[in-house]
């Protein structure tokens, strides 16, 4: 096993093994059953199985996936994104986020001829030698030409960007920062405006990497709401309900250093996923899937909020309310987190305690009425934990 | 468009967008029906839509692909390439050929401390930044820890060794050199232990790129042949007869190695992938595909080979018979070898002016004969443009 799924990383009772989905909800290979907080990490946005993307899917598969060229859902896909998405005047299509975080990078250094790519400290944006979190067996050049800053601190960035001299092809950055292990963090108004106008005067690419939060905060890029537009923008997880697919977006001013590139994959023409992706978008709109996830997602907050009061527990939740994180103050080992999650678990509720988890359109007001059901007597046994 | 699917590095006449596929035959998107000598690039290796792969990827697609977990057939299918794979302990799985290859060289890194990887020059492991083989976009510390020597140049693999002064992590090598544009060249028995040998004697992981060549030479690694074994091997393409999946396999001795790096991607545990690869590789035992793609590819290149002598023309044929390549002599700028192909077009042969093509195990002699008629005139048409 490897990487975030290894089930070594959960407390004991978490099961490895997944049998099936549907909806809201999973099955172990034992049999239990949970409201799903996870989501597959957040591929799944419309529930699992949705029907109009599986049909959708399907009907590709039968015809073809992996061809000797792209089948022409391609282009519809392209031409969906390029209307759904505000930024993006065309598309690249790829199989992981992590393609898509790599190719905007380097569209960025192919369009401006520019080495440097400034990162957040401590932001995931994949699990390449030049972004993994765990340095074992990459080298110091893998990371050479990205340096840091810290998020939602301009101050910090125009020193990185001082840093730079000259040499900065652009400035890669989540829509928030959802980093493992602590609170999640908006971002003020100032940071991501800021962020726009010092690509601006130096001339270097503002790349949002939409990977995890993707259609989740709005039926666009991430940061529309705000009013910030990136040049570049990396794409993944919701956006084809399960369905293996990366995409990078991008405005006219990058397409000519994008064409010079070469990047690609056996499989990124795969149409299946597309087919996914085009019903998946469509169906988002449909189902006003943004605001259903926002409704259940407060739901749940207030909910958790209100148990953890009753219990005289004090807890931090952060981050958007479609990808919520809880915290226990002062539980800087997790293990209140273990705890709360492990009882959640036993009583049907599949939730996480150090990664944000992910809700979907197809979380009912009773999904998350099953959870606070689970979640309650966690609270207790978490106050029950402090107390002694 | 991008990457090796983009029909602009095509000669005219050349479709761009596929509508479907079955056994050994496509269609494109305007009705054309071809024999296809190109496999959608090497996944296809029992034919588009083999029944066996399809019916086993759909059973696990209405299950559950992307999960919080992975499914049972992880296990299953990582206990099958143990069994197939004479050398492989262990498997780990993604998406794309260059995440296995990847992944392999963070591997050998991780297990040996050190951080040079030798590569041949030239050769093709993937398009991310450290291998792409067009720099544009990418910075020199990318490929700073990959040094090369020549294939099949033990004298240069030496000086190689000897100028990474004590720092070799491992040589990544193809089973046989299969470089675009020029002639694939198979590895000399000697070439292939000497690198077993300078491996061992330098504490060095020997690592096998079997992306492209996995499972068309041997049903095992491709050098199982010549007797020669990995530490680590790389493999995507043709493991699931075109659903997309990557694996790194290895042995004991990098288990631990490969436990403590960090890479994964949202859709590595998708089980639909996996199911249809544990099917392929049963499918593939059952057809005896190597022998069969032996056997149809004899006849392809017998049956090329004296259409050539019948008009005069000089050929090369190289590489194993099961991933042919045509070129023809003189022709560097690869003019002969487009309008050769672009005729074979035209009368319904799907072939490749400068890469190596495949073969299926659902090539029947008829299809080869088809092919053949496709050629003869092909043939005769560089015969006239030779003459004129």
């Amino acid at each position: 096993m490897w990487g975030h799924q290894n089930a070594a990383t959960l407390p004991a009772g978490y099961p490895q093994y997944f049998a099936r989905g549907q909806g809201a909800h999973v099955w172990d290979v034992d049999g239990n059953e949970y409201v799903d907080l996870m989501c597959s990490w957040g591929p799944i946005i419309l529930g699992h199985h949705d029907p109009r993307v599986d049909a959708a899917a399907s009907r590709q598969q039968h015809l073809g996936d992996a061809q000797n060229g792209p089948a022409e859902v391609m282009v519809e896909l392209a031409e969906s994104l390029v209307r759904t998405v505000r930024h993006a005047d065309w598309a690249l299509f790829q199989r992981n986020g992590t393609d898509a975080t790599t190719i905007a990078c380097t569209v960025a250094r192919s369009t401006t001829g520019r080495s440097k790519i400034l990162v957040a400290e401590g932001a995931y944006h994949g699990s390449d030698p030049w972004c993994t979190p765990v340095r074992r067996g990459t080298t110091p050049e893998d990371r050479a030409n990205y340096p840091t800053f810290r998020y939602n601190d301009l101050a910090s960035l125009a020193e990185a960007v001082e840093r730079c001299d000259g040499d900065l092809a652009g400035i890669l950055v989540s829509p928030f920062r959802h980093d493992a292990r602590i609170p999640q963090e908006l971002p003020s108004l100032g940071f991501a405006r800021g962020l726009r106008g010092i690509c601006d005067a130096n001339g270097a690419a503002l790349i949002l990497d939409d990977v995890r939060a993707g259609f989740r905060l709005a039926h666009g890029s991430s940061w529309e709401p705000l009013g910030v537009e990136p040049d570049l923008s990396a794409w993944s997880k919701g956006i084809a309900n399960g369905y293996a697919l990366g995409a990078v977006l991008g405005t006219d001013a990058y397409r000519d250093g994008a064409r010079r590139i070469y990047a690609t994959g056996s499989f990124w023409c795969g149409a299946t996923s597309m087919a996914a992706a085009l019903a998946t978008i469509a169906a988002l709109a449909e189902d006003d899937a943004v605001e259903r996830m926002t409704t259940t997602g407060t739901m749940l907050r207030d909910g958790l909020d209100a148990q953890a009061r009753a219990e005289g527990v004090t807890i931090v939740q952060s981050g958007p309310v479609q990808m919520p994180m809880l915290t226990f103050a002062g539980d800087d080992d997790l293990k209140l987190a273990d705890l709360f999650c492990v009882e959640a678990l036993r009583r049907g509720a599949y939730l996480h305690p150090w990664h944000n988890w992910f809700l979907s359109s197809a979380h009912t007001p009773d999904d998350i009425a099953r959870v606070l059901e689970a979640t309650a007597p966690a609270f207790a046994a978490v106050a029950r934990a402090i107390g002694d």
